[in-house]
Protein backbone atom coordinates (compact mmCIF):
# COMPACT_ATOMS: atom_id res chain seq x y z
CA UNK A 1 0.00 0.00 0.00
CA UNK A 2 1.28 3.58 -0.37
CA UNK A 3 2.39 5.63 2.56
CA UNK A 4 -0.22 7.55 3.95
CA UNK A 5 -2.47 7.45 0.69
CA UNK A 6 -4.97 9.91 1.90
CA UNK A 7 -2.47 12.81 2.51
CA UNK A 8 -1.71 14.62 -0.90
CA UNK A 9 2.20 14.71 -1.47
CA UNK A 10 3.65 18.03 0.03
CA UNK A 11 5.82 19.25 2.90
CA UNK A 12 3.56 18.41 5.65
CA UNK A 13 3.41 14.66 4.78
CA UNK A 14 7.49 15.26 3.67
CA UNK A 15 7.79 16.17 7.09
CA UNK A 16 5.92 13.12 8.98
CA UNK A 17 7.61 10.88 6.22
CA UNK A 18 11.16 12.15 7.71
CA UNK A 19 10.05 11.72 11.26
CA UNK A 20 9.21 8.11 10.96
CA UNK A 21 12.56 7.39 9.67
CA UNK A 22 14.36 8.88 11.42
CA UNK A 23 12.91 7.14 14.50
CA UNK A 24 13.76 3.80 13.23
CA UNK A 25 16.95 4.80 14.43
CA UNK A 26 16.08 5.27 17.60
CA UNK A 27 16.03 2.01 20.26
CA UNK A 28 12.02 1.03 20.12
CA UNK A 29 11.08 1.76 23.63
CA UNK A 30 12.02 5.45 22.96
CA UNK A 31 9.55 5.25 19.84
CA UNK A 32 6.10 6.75 21.91
CA UNK A 33 3.23 9.03 20.24
CA UNK A 34 0.36 10.29 22.29
CA UNK A 35 -2.96 11.92 20.32
CA UNK A 36 -5.36 13.63 21.53
CA UNK A 37 -8.65 12.46 20.12
CA UNK A 38 -11.80 15.00 19.87
CA UNK A 39 -10.47 16.92 16.55
CA UNK A 40 -7.79 15.19 16.30
CA UNK A 41 -8.83 11.57 15.52
CA UNK A 42 -12.36 12.27 14.88
CA UNK A 43 -15.01 14.80 14.54
CA UNK A 44 -15.50 17.23 17.36
CA UNK A 45 -17.97 19.13 15.95
CA UNK A 46 -21.17 20.65 16.35
CA UNK A 47 -20.62 19.33 19.75
CA UNK A 48 -18.28 16.56 21.03
CA UNK A 49 -19.79 13.04 20.82
CA UNK A 50 -19.59 11.79 24.00
CA UNK A 51 -21.69 15.00 24.94
CA UNK A 52 -24.20 13.08 22.88
CA UNK A 53 -23.75 10.58 25.08
CA UNK A 54 -24.42 12.39 28.22
CA UNK A 55 -27.13 13.96 26.57
CA UNK A 56 -29.14 10.50 25.39
CA UNK A 57 -27.99 9.59 29.05
CA UNK A 58 -29.88 12.59 30.51
CA UNK A 59 -32.89 12.06 28.16
CA UNK A 60 -33.13 8.82 29.35
CA UNK A 61 -32.91 9.62 33.26
CA UNK A 62 -35.57 11.97 33.06
CA UNK A 63 -37.93 9.20 31.65
CA UNK A 64 -37.56 7.64 35.09
CA UNK A 65 -37.35 10.35 37.02
CA UNK A 66 -38.88 13.99 35.41
CA UNK A 67 -37.82 15.58 38.55
CA UNK A 68 -34.05 15.48 37.20
CA UNK A 69 -35.07 18.11 34.55
CA UNK A 70 -34.98 21.31 36.93
CA UNK A 71 -31.70 20.97 37.71
CA UNK A 72 -29.47 23.48 35.68
CA UNK A 73 -26.85 21.53 34.22
CA UNK A 74 -29.47 19.37 32.89
CA UNK A 75 -32.00 22.19 31.83
CA UNK A 76 -29.46 23.48 29.74
CA UNK A 77 -28.42 19.91 28.13
CA UNK A 78 -31.83 19.20 27.54
CA UNK A 79 -32.67 22.84 26.10
CA UNK A 80 -29.98 22.54 23.59
CA UNK A 81 -28.77 26.19 25.20
CA UNK A 82 -25.24 26.39 24.54
CA UNK A 83 -25.03 30.11 26.23
CA UNK A 84 -26.14 28.42 29.61
CA UNK A 85 -23.66 25.30 29.36
CA UNK A 86 -21.01 28.24 28.60
CA UNK A 87 -21.72 30.22 31.76
CA UNK A 88 -22.00 27.12 33.40
CA UNK A 89 -18.60 25.81 32.40
CA UNK A 90 -17.08 22.28 31.01
CA UNK A 91 -16.25 21.14 34.84
CA UNK A 92 -19.68 21.50 35.83
CA UNK A 93 -21.60 19.82 33.47
CA UNK A 94 -18.70 17.45 33.42
CA UNK A 95 -19.61 16.45 36.59
CA UNK A 96 -22.81 16.40 36.11
CA UNK A 97 -22.35 13.99 33.85
CA UNK A 98 -20.56 11.44 36.41
CA UNK A 99 -23.79 11.34 38.71
CA UNK A 100 -25.87 10.21 35.73
CA UNK A 101 -23.55 7.10 35.83
CA UNK A 102 -22.92 6.54 39.09
CA UNK A 103 -23.50 3.07 40.39
CA UNK A 104 -22.92 1.53 36.69
CA UNK A 105 -20.11 -1.32 36.61
CA UNK A 106 -17.33 -0.87 34.29
CA UNK A 107 -19.28 -3.36 31.81
CA UNK A 108 -22.35 -1.27 32.03
CA UNK A 109 -20.70 2.27 30.77
CA UNK A 110 -18.71 0.28 28.03
CA UNK A 111 -21.72 -1.21 26.71
CA UNK A 112 -23.76 2.01 26.76
CA UNK A 113 -21.34 4.29 24.82
CA UNK A 114 -20.44 1.36 22.55
CA UNK A 115 -24.39 0.92 22.02
CA UNK A 116 -24.38 4.77 21.39
CA UNK A 117 -21.17 5.27 19.52
CA UNK A 118 -22.12 2.44 17.03
CA UNK A 119 -26.65 3.12 16.42
CA UNK A 120 -26.68 6.87 16.60
CA UNK A 121 -25.83 9.33 13.85
CA UNK A 122 -24.58 12.59 13.59
CA UNK A 123 -27.31 15.00 14.43
CA UNK A 124 -25.64 17.01 10.94
CA UNK A 125 -24.01 14.81 8.57
CA UNK A 126 -26.48 11.67 9.59
CA UNK A 127 -23.68 9.06 9.51
CA UNK A 128 -22.66 6.79 12.06
CA UNK A 129 -20.15 7.93 14.80
CA UNK A 130 -16.89 5.76 13.31
CA UNK A 131 -17.59 6.89 9.89
CA UNK A 132 -16.61 10.52 11.62
CA UNK A 133 -12.87 9.23 12.29
CA UNK A 134 -10.12 10.76 9.98
CA UNK A 135 -9.52 8.89 7.45
CA UNK A 136 -5.24 10.14 7.18
CA UNK A 137 -5.67 10.24 11.18
CA UNK A 138 -6.24 6.17 10.43
CA UNK A 139 -3.26 5.75 8.01
CA UNK A 140 -0.98 7.87 10.43
CA UNK A 141 -1.43 5.83 13.84
CA UNK A 142 -0.93 2.26 11.42
CA UNK A 143 2.30 3.96 9.89
CA UNK A 144 3.49 5.07 13.36
CA UNK A 145 3.34 1.22 14.54
CA UNK A 146 4.21 -0.19 11.34
CA UNK A 147 7.60 1.83 12.47
CA UNK A 148 7.45 0.43 16.22
CA UNK A 149 5.58 2.84 18.23
CA UNK A 150 4.00 2.64 21.13
CA UNK A 151 0.83 4.34 20.22
CA UNK A 152 -1.29 6.35 23.04
CA UNK A 153 -4.83 8.11 23.10
CA UNK A 154 -4.63 11.50 25.91
CA UNK A 155 -8.00 12.48 25.85
CA UNK A 156 -9.39 15.53 27.71
CA UNK A 157 -12.57 13.45 27.72
CA UNK A 158 -13.57 10.79 29.78
CA UNK A 159 -10.90 8.05 29.80
CA UNK A 160 -14.10 5.08 29.83
CA UNK A 161 -15.80 6.86 27.09
CA UNK A 162 -12.59 6.94 24.36
CA UNK A 163 -12.04 2.97 25.84
CA UNK A 164 -14.72 2.07 25.08
CA UNK A 165 -14.65 2.21 21.17
CA UNK A 166 -10.79 2.91 20.92
CA UNK A 167 -9.35 -0.88 20.13
CA UNK A 168 -11.99 -1.12 17.47
CA UNK A 169 -11.99 2.49 15.96
CA UNK A 170 -7.79 2.95 16.19
CA UNK A 171 -6.14 -0.04 17.61
CA UNK A 172 -5.56 1.08 20.77
CA UNK A 173 -6.31 -0.94 23.41
CA UNK A 174 -8.24 0.21 26.87
CA UNK A 175 -5.30 0.23 29.02
CA UNK A 176 -3.28 3.09 26.20
CA UNK A 177 -5.73 5.64 26.98
CA UNK A 178 -4.98 8.22 28.99
CA UNK A 179 -7.89 10.55 29.74
CA UNK A 180 -10.06 12.34 32.24
CA UNK A 181 -11.05 9.92 35.27
CA UNK A 182 -13.85 9.03 37.42
CA UNK A 183 -13.27 7.03 40.56
CA UNK A 184 -14.84 3.41 41.35
CA UNK A 185 -15.72 1.74 44.60
CA UNK A 186 -14.76 -1.75 45.14
CA UNK A 187 -17.66 -3.85 46.77
CA UNK A 188 -18.52 -6.76 47.48
CA UNK A 189 -21.49 -8.29 46.77
CA UNK A 190 -23.76 -11.18 47.33
CA UNK A 191 -22.76 -12.84 43.47
CA UNK A 192 -18.88 -11.69 44.47
CA UNK A 193 -16.55 -8.79 44.15
CA UNK A 194 -17.95 -5.91 42.00
CA UNK A 195 -16.33 -2.51 40.92
CA UNK A 196 -19.10 0.34 40.53
CA UNK A 197 -18.64 3.98 39.33
CA UNK A 198 -18.85 6.87 41.91
CA UNK A 199 -20.06 10.41 41.32
CA UNK A 200 -16.21 11.69 42.06
CA UNK A 201 -13.64 13.13 39.50
CA UNK A 202 -10.55 11.48 40.10
CA UNK A 203 -7.58 13.79 39.70
CA UNK A 204 -7.66 17.47 37.28
CA UNK A 205 -9.53 17.59 34.21
CA UNK A 206 -6.88 16.19 31.37
CA UNK A 207 -5.96 19.08 29.57
CA UNK A 208 -3.25 21.29 29.43
CA UNK A 209 -0.56 21.24 31.65
CA UNK A 210 -2.19 18.47 33.02
CA UNK A 211 -2.17 15.87 29.70
CA UNK A 212 1.92 15.79 30.68
CA UNK A 213 1.67 15.25 33.95
CA UNK A 214 -0.48 12.41 33.38
CA UNK A 215 1.68 11.11 30.35
CA UNK A 216 4.25 11.16 33.32
CA UNK A 217 1.77 9.13 36.07
CA UNK A 218 0.03 6.95 33.96
CA UNK A 219 2.11 5.76 31.04
CA UNK A 220 5.87 6.53 32.74
CA UNK A 221 7.24 7.39 29.16
CA UNK A 222 8.43 10.83 27.38
CA UNK A 223 6.77 11.13 24.08
CA UNK A 224 8.62 12.12 20.72
CA UNK A 225 6.04 12.51 19.06
CA UNK A 226 2.13 14.58 19.80
CA UNK A 227 -0.89 15.14 17.86
CA UNK A 228 -3.64 17.60 18.73
CA UNK A 229 -5.93 20.00 17.48
CA UNK A 230 -6.67 22.68 20.60
CA UNK A 231 -5.32 25.26 23.21
CA UNK A 232 -5.70 22.66 25.25
CA UNK A 233 -2.82 20.28 23.74
CA UNK A 234 -0.49 22.86 23.75
CA UNK A 235 1.57 21.62 26.51
CA UNK A 236 1.50 18.32 25.04
CA UNK A 237 2.59 19.33 21.94
CA UNK A 238 5.66 21.68 23.34
CA UNK A 239 6.86 18.48 25.56
CA UNK A 240 6.72 16.22 22.71
CA UNK A 241 8.43 18.47 20.53
CA UNK A 242 11.14 19.43 23.27
CA UNK A 243 11.99 15.82 23.25
CA UNK A 244 15.37 15.71 21.07
CA UNK A 245 15.84 14.99 17.42
CA UNK A 246 13.55 13.68 15.92
CA UNK A 247 10.82 14.54 17.38
CA UNK A 248 7.23 15.85 16.29
CA UNK A 249 4.26 17.87 17.27
CA UNK A 250 1.45 17.53 14.66
CA UNK A 251 -1.38 20.26 14.80
CA UNK A 252 -4.58 19.85 12.92
CA UNK A 253 -5.75 23.03 11.98
CA UNK A 254 -9.69 22.79 11.00
CA UNK A 255 -9.70 24.98 7.70
CA UNK A 256 -12.05 22.77 5.63
CA UNK A 257 -15.48 24.12 6.10
CA UNK A 258 -16.38 22.29 3.54
CA UNK A 259 -15.63 18.65 4.02
CA UNK A 260 -15.31 19.39 7.90
CA UNK A 261 -16.09 22.39 9.94
CA UNK A 262 -13.72 25.57 9.80
CA UNK A 263 -12.50 27.11 13.35
CA UNK A 264 -10.60 28.18 15.23
CA UNK A 265 -9.31 26.43 18.63
CA UNK A 266 -10.81 27.20 21.35
CA UNK A 267 -9.55 27.08 24.52
CA UNK A 268 -10.88 24.51 27.10
CA UNK A 269 -9.36 25.38 30.44
CA UNK A 270 -6.82 27.41 29.50
CA UNK A 271 -6.68 30.95 29.38
CA UNK A 272 -4.30 31.39 26.08
CA UNK A 273 -6.04 33.49 23.65
CA UNK A 274 -3.72 33.64 20.77
CA UNK A 275 -4.47 31.22 18.03
CA UNK A 276 -3.01 27.51 18.42
CA UNK A 277 -2.26 27.55 14.97
CA UNK A 278 0.32 30.63 15.16
CA UNK A 279 1.74 28.97 18.22
CA UNK A 280 2.43 26.11 16.38
CA UNK A 281 3.78 28.07 13.56
CA UNK A 282 5.78 30.46 15.74
CA UNK A 283 6.71 27.29 17.82
CA UNK A 284 8.15 24.96 14.70
CA UNK A 285 5.40 22.35 14.97
CA UNK A 286 4.19 20.59 11.73
CA UNK A 287 0.83 21.83 10.95
CA UNK A 288 -1.65 19.99 9.03
CA UNK A 289 -4.24 22.14 6.84
CA UNK A 290 -7.15 19.62 6.51
CA UNK A 291 -8.42 21.58 3.06
CA UNK A 292 -4.75 21.57 1.30
CA UNK A 293 -2.98 18.34 3.03
CA UNK A 294 -5.55 16.08 3.13
CA UNK A 295 -7.36 14.39 -0.15
CA UNK A 296 -9.69 12.31 1.83
CA UNK A 297 -10.92 13.37 5.12
CA UNK A 298 -13.74 10.75 6.23
CA UNK A 299 -13.86 6.68 4.95
CA UNK A 300 -15.41 5.86 2.19
CA UNK B 1 12.31 -25.53 26.59
CA UNK B 2 10.28 -27.31 29.16
CA UNK B 3 7.37 -25.76 30.59
CA UNK B 4 7.91 -24.18 33.78
CA UNK B 5 11.68 -25.51 34.70
CA UNK B 6 12.04 -24.38 38.42
CA UNK B 7 8.55 -25.84 39.15
CA UNK B 8 8.51 -29.00 40.49
CA UNK B 9 5.82 -31.43 39.23
CA UNK B 10 2.67 -31.65 40.69
CA UNK B 11 -1.07 -29.98 41.63
CA UNK B 12 -0.08 -26.69 41.64
CA UNK B 13 1.91 -26.60 38.07
CA UNK B 14 -0.77 -28.74 36.92
CA UNK B 15 -3.66 -25.83 37.91
CA UNK B 16 -1.15 -23.29 35.80
CA UNK B 17 -0.89 -25.12 32.92
CA UNK B 18 -4.44 -25.97 32.99
CA UNK B 19 -5.58 -22.21 33.14
CA UNK B 20 -3.13 -21.21 30.24
CA UNK B 21 -4.21 -23.79 28.03
CA UNK B 22 -8.23 -23.18 28.77
CA UNK B 23 -7.34 -19.08 28.40
CA UNK B 24 -6.45 -19.96 24.84
CA UNK B 25 -9.91 -20.28 23.65
CA UNK B 26 -10.61 -17.00 24.69
CA UNK B 27 -10.21 -13.58 22.80
CA UNK B 28 -6.50 -12.21 23.28
CA UNK B 29 -8.00 -9.04 24.45
CA UNK B 30 -9.40 -10.90 27.67
CA UNK B 31 -6.01 -12.39 27.83
CA UNK B 32 -5.32 -9.96 30.99
CA UNK B 33 -2.78 -11.13 34.23
CA UNK B 34 -1.65 -8.43 37.18
CA UNK B 35 1.10 -9.26 39.90
CA UNK B 36 2.04 -8.05 42.73
CA UNK B 37 5.66 -7.22 42.85
CA UNK B 38 7.53 -7.01 46.82
CA UNK B 39 7.30 -10.76 47.43
CA UNK B 40 6.00 -11.65 44.62
CA UNK B 41 8.28 -11.28 41.70
CA UNK B 42 10.99 -10.61 43.84
CA UNK B 43 12.49 -10.80 47.33
CA UNK B 44 10.47 -8.27 50.09
CA UNK B 45 12.96 -9.34 53.07
CA UNK B 46 14.33 -8.29 55.55
CA UNK B 47 12.65 -5.02 54.18
CA UNK B 48 11.14 -3.85 50.73
CA UNK B 49 13.88 -3.30 48.37
CA UNK B 50 12.43 0.57 47.89
CA UNK B 51 12.56 0.87 51.23
CA UNK B 52 16.58 0.32 51.52
CA UNK B 53 17.22 3.16 48.34
CA UNK B 54 14.85 5.05 50.77
CA UNK B 55 17.30 4.87 53.12
CA UNK B 56 20.38 5.44 50.93
CA UNK B 57 18.69 8.64 49.65
CA UNK B 58 18.68 9.75 53.17
CA UNK B 59 21.82 9.15 53.89
CA UNK B 60 22.85 10.91 50.67
CA UNK B 61 20.38 13.85 51.57
CA UNK B 62 21.50 13.91 55.74
CA UNK B 63 24.90 14.52 53.95
CA UNK B 64 23.85 17.81 52.48
CA UNK B 65 21.75 19.10 55.48
CA UNK B 66 22.06 17.57 58.82
CA UNK B 67 19.55 19.16 60.42
CA UNK B 68 17.01 16.58 58.34
CA UNK B 69 18.24 13.56 60.69
CA UNK B 70 15.73 15.62 63.64
CA UNK B 71 12.79 14.35 62.27
CA UNK B 72 11.07 11.50 63.24
CA UNK B 73 10.53 9.50 60.16
CA UNK B 74 14.18 10.05 58.85
CA UNK B 75 15.50 9.06 62.39
CA UNK B 76 14.06 5.92 62.72
CA UNK B 77 15.06 5.48 59.22
CA UNK B 78 18.85 6.13 59.76
CA UNK B 79 18.58 4.04 63.15
CA UNK B 80 17.14 1.08 61.60
CA UNK B 81 14.48 0.98 64.50
CA UNK B 82 11.45 -0.99 63.32
CA UNK B 83 9.36 -0.22 66.46
CA UNK B 84 9.26 3.60 65.67
CA UNK B 85 8.50 2.78 62.05
CA UNK B 86 5.78 0.48 62.65
CA UNK B 87 4.37 3.24 64.70
CA UNK B 88 4.63 5.84 62.20
CA UNK B 89 3.00 4.06 59.92
CA UNK B 90 4.13 3.19 56.16
CA UNK B 91 2.28 6.02 54.76
CA UNK B 92 3.89 9.17 56.59
CA UNK B 93 7.08 7.06 56.31
CA UNK B 94 6.04 7.27 52.64
CA UNK B 95 5.20 10.59 52.39
CA UNK B 96 8.54 11.58 53.94
CA UNK B 97 10.32 10.07 50.77
CA UNK B 98 8.27 11.57 48.78
CA UNK B 99 9.50 15.22 49.81
CA UNK B 100 13.35 13.74 49.95
CA UNK B 101 12.90 13.35 46.09
CA UNK B 102 10.86 16.40 45.47
CA UNK B 103 11.88 18.79 42.24
CA UNK B 104 13.83 15.49 40.53
CA UNK B 105 12.66 14.50 37.45
CA UNK B 106 11.47 11.33 35.62
CA UNK B 107 14.78 10.74 34.23
CA UNK B 108 16.85 11.51 37.54
CA UNK B 109 14.78 9.92 39.57
CA UNK B 110 14.47 6.63 36.93
CA UNK B 111 18.36 7.04 37.17
CA UNK B 112 18.82 6.97 40.95
CA UNK B 113 16.63 4.23 41.02
CA UNK B 114 18.03 1.99 38.98
CA UNK B 115 22.20 3.07 39.85
CA UNK B 116 20.68 1.41 43.18
CA UNK B 117 19.19 -1.49 41.96
CA UNK B 118 22.25 -2.56 40.26
CA UNK B 119 24.91 -1.29 42.64
CA UNK B 120 23.89 -2.01 45.75
CA UNK B 121 23.72 -5.51 47.10
CA UNK B 122 20.93 -7.48 49.23
CA UNK B 123 22.16 -6.67 52.98
CA UNK B 124 21.75 -10.14 53.99
CA UNK B 125 22.23 -12.44 51.14
CA UNK B 126 25.64 -10.00 49.77
CA UNK B 127 23.90 -10.36 46.16
CA UNK B 128 22.93 -7.61 43.56
CA UNK B 129 19.02 -7.18 44.16
CA UNK B 130 18.21 -8.13 40.02
CA UNK B 131 19.57 -11.99 41.81
CA UNK B 132 16.41 -11.79 43.81
CA UNK B 133 14.41 -11.93 41.08
CA UNK B 134 12.30 -15.20 41.62
CA UNK B 135 13.08 -17.83 38.80
CA UNK B 136 10.08 -19.23 38.53
CA UNK B 137 8.03 -16.71 38.38
CA UNK B 138 10.22 -15.04 35.35
CA UNK B 139 9.47 -18.32 33.75
CA UNK B 140 5.60 -17.81 34.45
CA UNK B 141 6.08 -14.89 33.30
CA UNK B 142 7.13 -16.18 30.16
CA UNK B 143 4.57 -18.09 29.88
CA UNK B 144 2.04 -15.90 29.90
CA UNK B 145 3.07 -14.34 27.34
CA UNK B 146 3.77 -16.91 25.07
CA UNK B 147 -0.06 -17.92 25.66
CA UNK B 148 -1.03 -14.05 24.52
CA UNK B 149 -1.34 -12.64 28.06
CA UNK B 150 -0.81 -8.74 28.70
CA UNK B 151 0.81 -8.78 31.56
CA UNK B 152 0.78 -5.89 34.15
CA UNK B 153 2.67 -5.16 37.41
CA UNK B 154 0.26 -3.63 40.26
CA UNK B 155 2.41 -3.21 43.24
CA UNK B 156 1.64 -1.18 46.58
CA UNK B 157 5.17 0.11 45.91
CA UNK B 158 6.07 3.33 44.56
CA UNK B 159 5.26 3.33 40.41
CA UNK B 160 8.07 5.16 39.59
CA UNK B 161 10.66 3.04 41.12
CA UNK B 162 9.17 -0.20 39.69
CA UNK B 163 8.67 1.19 36.33
CA UNK B 164 12.73 2.13 36.62
CA UNK B 165 13.57 -1.85 35.95
CA UNK B 166 10.47 -3.20 35.34
CA UNK B 167 11.56 -3.63 31.85
CA UNK B 168 14.70 -4.85 32.14
CA UNK B 169 13.99 -7.45 35.38
CA UNK B 170 10.62 -8.78 33.93
CA UNK B 171 9.98 -7.27 30.37
CA UNK B 172 7.09 -4.89 31.73
CA UNK B 173 6.74 -1.75 29.98
CA UNK B 174 6.96 1.10 32.50
CA UNK B 175 2.85 2.21 31.51
CA UNK B 176 2.01 -1.69 32.17
CA UNK B 177 3.22 -0.89 36.16
CA UNK B 178 0.09 0.58 38.33
CA UNK B 179 1.43 1.72 41.68
CA UNK B 180 1.37 4.12 44.40
CA UNK B 181 1.57 7.55 42.61
CA UNK B 182 3.42 10.88 42.81
CA UNK B 183 1.83 13.79 41.56
CA UNK B 184 4.51 15.78 38.96
CA UNK B 185 4.43 19.67 37.98
CA UNK B 186 4.89 20.85 34.61
CA UNK B 187 6.85 23.69 34.27
CA UNK B 188 8.02 26.43 31.39
CA UNK B 189 12.09 26.43 32.20
CA UNK B 190 14.56 28.36 30.35
CA UNK B 191 15.75 25.48 28.09
CA UNK B 192 12.08 24.45 27.44
CA UNK B 193 9.35 22.18 29.50
CA UNK B 194 10.03 20.10 32.43
CA UNK B 195 8.30 17.90 34.81
CA UNK B 196 9.28 17.63 38.08
CA UNK B 197 7.77 15.90 41.02
CA UNK B 198 6.14 17.03 43.59
CA UNK B 199 6.21 15.91 47.56
CA UNK B 200 2.36 14.83 46.92
CA UNK B 201 1.12 11.44 46.49
CA UNK B 202 -1.42 11.30 44.00
CA UNK B 203 -4.71 9.36 45.27
CA UNK B 204 -4.40 6.74 47.90
CA UNK B 205 -1.72 3.85 48.13
CA UNK B 206 -2.25 1.06 45.76
CA UNK B 207 -3.12 -1.34 48.56
CA UNK B 208 -5.80 -3.64 49.05
CA UNK B 209 -9.37 -2.62 47.50
CA UNK B 210 -7.38 0.38 46.08
CA UNK B 211 -5.52 -2.07 43.84
CA UNK B 212 -8.88 -3.17 41.73
CA UNK B 213 -10.10 0.77 41.64
CA UNK B 214 -6.83 1.40 39.91
CA UNK B 215 -6.54 -1.60 37.99
CA UNK B 216 -9.66 -0.33 36.56
CA UNK B 217 -8.62 3.49 36.17
CA UNK B 218 -5.22 2.62 35.09
CA UNK B 219 -6.01 -0.05 32.90
CA UNK B 220 -9.35 -0.04 32.18
CA UNK B 221 -9.33 -4.07 32.05
CA UNK B 222 -10.38 -7.06 34.27
CA UNK B 223 -7.80 -9.37 34.78
CA UNK B 224 -8.42 -13.43 34.92
CA UNK B 225 -5.28 -13.99 36.43
CA UNK B 226 -3.84 -12.49 39.92
CA UNK B 227 -0.46 -13.16 41.41
CA UNK B 228 0.14 -11.71 44.98
CA UNK B 229 1.59 -12.68 48.68
CA UNK B 230 -0.07 -10.36 51.11
CA UNK B 231 -3.27 -9.44 52.59
CA UNK B 232 -2.61 -6.14 50.77
CA UNK B 233 -3.11 -8.32 47.43
CA UNK B 234 -6.65 -10.26 48.84
CA UNK B 235 -9.26 -8.18 46.61
CA UNK B 236 -6.92 -8.11 43.96
CA UNK B 237 -7.40 -11.80 43.35
CA UNK B 238 -11.10 -12.10 44.57
CA UNK B 239 -11.24 -9.71 41.64
CA UNK B 240 -9.63 -11.97 39.15
CA UNK B 241 -10.92 -15.34 40.86
CA UNK B 242 -14.54 -14.50 40.17
CA UNK B 243 -13.95 -12.83 36.90
CA UNK B 244 -15.34 -16.70 35.11
CA UNK B 245 -13.98 -19.43 33.74
CA UNK B 246 -10.85 -20.11 33.29
CA UNK B 247 -9.23 -17.72 35.89
CA UNK B 248 -6.64 -18.25 38.17
CA UNK B 249 -5.59 -16.67 41.77
CA UNK B 250 -2.30 -17.32 42.19
CA UNK B 251 -1.12 -16.88 46.46
CA UNK B 252 2.45 -16.98 46.80
CA UNK B 253 3.16 -18.92 50.56
CA UNK B 254 6.82 -17.68 52.10
CA UNK B 255 7.69 -21.39 53.77
CA UNK B 256 10.95 -21.92 52.90
CA UNK B 257 13.07 -20.31 55.57
CA UNK B 258 16.42 -22.12 53.79
CA UNK B 259 16.16 -20.97 50.77
CA UNK B 260 14.24 -17.63 51.35
CA UNK B 261 12.33 -16.37 54.12
CA UNK B 262 9.55 -18.01 56.21
CA UNK B 263 6.78 -15.66 57.13
CA UNK B 264 2.99 -15.28 57.10
CA UNK B 265 1.89 -12.58 55.38
CA UNK B 266 2.08 -9.17 56.93
CA UNK B 267 -1.16 -6.84 56.17
CA UNK B 268 -0.31 -3.54 55.20
CA UNK B 269 -3.00 -1.35 54.72
CA UNK B 270 -5.91 -4.18 55.79
CA UNK B 271 -6.90 -4.99 59.10
CA UNK B 272 -7.54 -8.54 58.42
CA UNK B 273 -6.17 -11.14 60.96
CA UNK B 274 -6.79 -14.06 59.28
CA UNK B 275 -3.43 -15.63 57.59
CA UNK B 276 -3.72 -14.83 53.79
CA UNK B 277 -2.53 -18.40 52.94
CA UNK B 278 -6.21 -19.63 55.19
CA UNK B 279 -8.10 -17.38 53.19
CA UNK B 280 -6.82 -18.39 50.09
CA UNK B 281 -7.28 -22.09 50.72
CA UNK B 282 -10.90 -21.38 51.80
CA UNK B 283 -11.56 -19.38 48.73
CA UNK B 284 -9.67 -22.01 46.18
CA UNK B 285 -6.95 -19.86 45.07
CA UNK B 286 -4.13 -21.68 44.06
CA UNK B 287 -1.08 -21.52 46.79
CA UNK B 288 2.27 -21.86 45.67
CA UNK B 289 4.35 -23.25 48.76
CA UNK B 290 7.83 -21.86 47.80
CA UNK B 291 9.39 -24.85 49.73
CA UNK B 292 7.78 -27.61 47.89
CA UNK B 293 6.42 -25.99 44.47
CA UNK B 294 9.68 -24.33 43.58
CA UNK B 295 12.80 -26.55 42.78
CA UNK B 296 14.43 -23.43 42.09
CA UNK B 297 14.21 -20.12 43.96
CA UNK B 298 16.40 -17.53 42.75
CA UNK B 299 18.46 -17.61 39.10
CA UNK B 300 21.89 -18.81 39.06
Amino acid sequence: MAFLPSWRPGPTRDAVASFLDEALALPPEQRVAVLDNDGTLWCERPGYIQYEFLVRTLHQAVEHDPGLAGRAEYRALLDGDHAALGELGLQRVALALLELCAGWTPDEFTGRARDFVYSEKHPERGVPYPKLVYQPMQELLEALRAHGFAVFIVTGGGTEFVRAVSRDLYGVAPDDVVGTLVEYHFEERGEGPALVRTAQALGEVNEGRAKVEHIQTQLGRRPIFAAGNSAGDREMLEYAHAAGSPSLALLIDHDDGEREYAYASAGVTTTDTEPIVDIGRREGWTVVSMRDDWATVFPP
